[in-house]
């Protein structure tokens, strides 16, 4: 069978190679790929910035955001064959920090976690591949081939739940306005999620036109192109494009008892003029939230998939800007001008 | 009477007056002022940089931070005559705000509230006051002149309650250390609470001698004078100081999940070169909290109470480093090497 590999730490080291089909291990799910989300830590591994092969391995099959169809399954794993599924893409150490022994491997305190394509654990950019029943979730057949939304969405899933948690520090918040940075994937699924909650929705990228603000303008939500009104106030932020300057900027559009929750990686090492004084004193007198939010575990997806099972699969399929077939893989890896999520395609799924 | 009034907004017009009696209010408490403790707000106060006096008035009657006892009581206050009590600072507006119909106008979020001795309301630092039951909450009779602690330990009260509470978004953190930044009475009431959990205690000022160790180390805690380890890493972080490169740079000590709350107040208009990537960065990774906290709720007070009812008399004792009688009073808002807390007396406590 075909899989994507990479040697991580070496720069294009990428190639779709000859790989022997999965080992045969009757507790597992024997998972035929359907189609694989790419995102900004595929290119981050391609580039040899990132990513570990698996132990004893020099290579690392890539791929985290899946989509897969069910080819074999042990009778009492709750799969049958057929059904479409995702793998989640985190698993804790055997031996688990307390964090991860609660099934909180999104909250992982001791960073010896595995990662599917990413950490010392080959990922879903293969034509088969095996899943753990533990760490996989059933797709809404409706969803088809939306279903590789997933693991974006839970990732989102689990910053909104984080959200709501923090919230509950007061008995009395009552958050009506949110503002997203970033109309990328992550950016708009948060505003869905946003949407879907009854917030009035603000939403922040540089493009002036196309697929993003049409997004967003069909969530019923407001679009800025590059610039925020001064005077513009929310209760909640959703920061998704990890630029450092925009972080330390936007936390001005909190209003009190706002919580800004950052979702987005930043590249480390460069020195930003900042008014440490204003952030703190704002934060103080305004009783004010920052936080951080990575990665998800299994309630986050299963909450995902409630929230993309109920959204309008027109506005979904929208997301999805190129659809790349194996044979022409490299081009999915490729960030073109008006992509928000490039998916691969290992077959086309049945009618 | 005598108290000691100013005009706010004017440098220096702090003076010490006659003011007639308090009108009689059958619905309110009577309180003689017992002690009053100072601090930064009430200089800041005098500086004319901040400051309201109550509608109608050119002066405001300064302080906040009171010891009283009851002189006169309706017999359905719960209060009695003789009872040593404290005064709550904020009153939530005649309209409240959602937060402050909740009972928590310390999240007040329109700002139209009043704070006594500070906003629009005459404060506590006169020798006859009067009380709502509402805003009056009972100091334990053992605690005695010490109970003028009340006031700043509410406000630790508060950011504890809200560190938990944001603990609770996640089921399996299990913070075991703190670390507090600033040894004034603010910072070692933090820390009193602290060590009262049963976390590791971990305080840093910039005193190598002295009363502010000494105390640290009778808690059980760890001093560091001026810099900190560059490898200790902690789950909670109380910062008091509000000196933004500290604010900036103490996050860098926070452990995985890990919690800062905030609670110095810091002028803003000053750049400093800040990396906000790598803020983002470790906060998105590692799941981080960075938050502000302001003022107390009734709840709160009773916290604290119990808080302090439960510390060595002795410790707290410590704590208040200058007693000022009345005719001196100047010199109680004067700011003296070696002071932590300094208290005006009004009166000497019965035997």
């Amino acid at each position: 069978m075909r899989a994507i590999t990479v040697e991580p730490g070496i720069a294009n080291s990428v190639q779709l190679e000859e790989r022997p089909e999965p080992t045969s291990d009757p507790s597992s799910l024997l998972i035929q790929a359907v189609a694989l989300g790419v995102c900004g830590t595929d290119r981050e591994i391609i580039s040899g910035a990132y990513g570990f092969a698996p132990p004893g391995a020099t290579r690392l099959v890539l791929g985290h955001e899946s989509l897969g169809r069910v080819l074999k399954a042990p009778g009492d794993s709750g799969f049958a064959v057929g059904d479409l599924v995702a793998g989640i893409v985190r698993r804790p150490d055997p031996v688990p920090c307390v964090a991860c022994a609660a099934g909180e491997w999104d909250m992982c305190h001791n960073g010896r976690y595995t990662e599917s394509g990413i950490k010392s654990l080959d990922g879903y950019a293969a034509e088969r591949f095996r899943l753990d029943p533990a760490y996989t979730v059933k797709i809404a057949p409706a969803l088809g081939r939306l279903g590789v939304l997933l693991e974006p969405a839970s990732v989102l899933a689990k910053a909104w739940d984080q959200i709501e948690r923090i919230g509950r520090r007061s008995r009395s918040w009552r958050p009506k306005s949110v503002l997203v940075t970033g109309a990328g994937p992550v950016g708009l699924i948060a505003a869905l999620m946003a949407v879907q909650r009854g917030f009035a929705l603000h939403v922040m990228d540089h493009a002036d036109s196309g697929a993003k603000p049409d997004l967003v303008h069909a969530l019923g939500g407001t679009y800025h192109p590059l610039v925020l009104p001064t005077d513009l106030s929310v209760d909640i932020i959703v920061e998704c494009t990890g630029a450092p300057q925009l972080v330390l900027d936007v936390i001005s559009h909190l209003d009190g008892e706002g919580i800004a929750c950052l979702t987005g990686l930043s590249a480390a090492g460069t020195m930003q003029p900042f008014d440490g004084g204003d952030f703190n004193r704002r934060l103080v007198l305004q009783n004010e939230v920052v936080f951080g939010s990575v990665n998800a575990n299994r309630r986050h997806y299963e909450a995902a998939m409630t929230s993309l099972a109920s959204a309008d699969p027109a506005w979904l399929g929208g997301l999805i800007t190129r659809q790349v077939p194996l044979p022409r893989w490299r081009e999915a890896f490729e960030k073109r001008r008006g992509d928000i999520k490039v998916v691969l395609l290992f077959e086309d799924l049945p009618a």
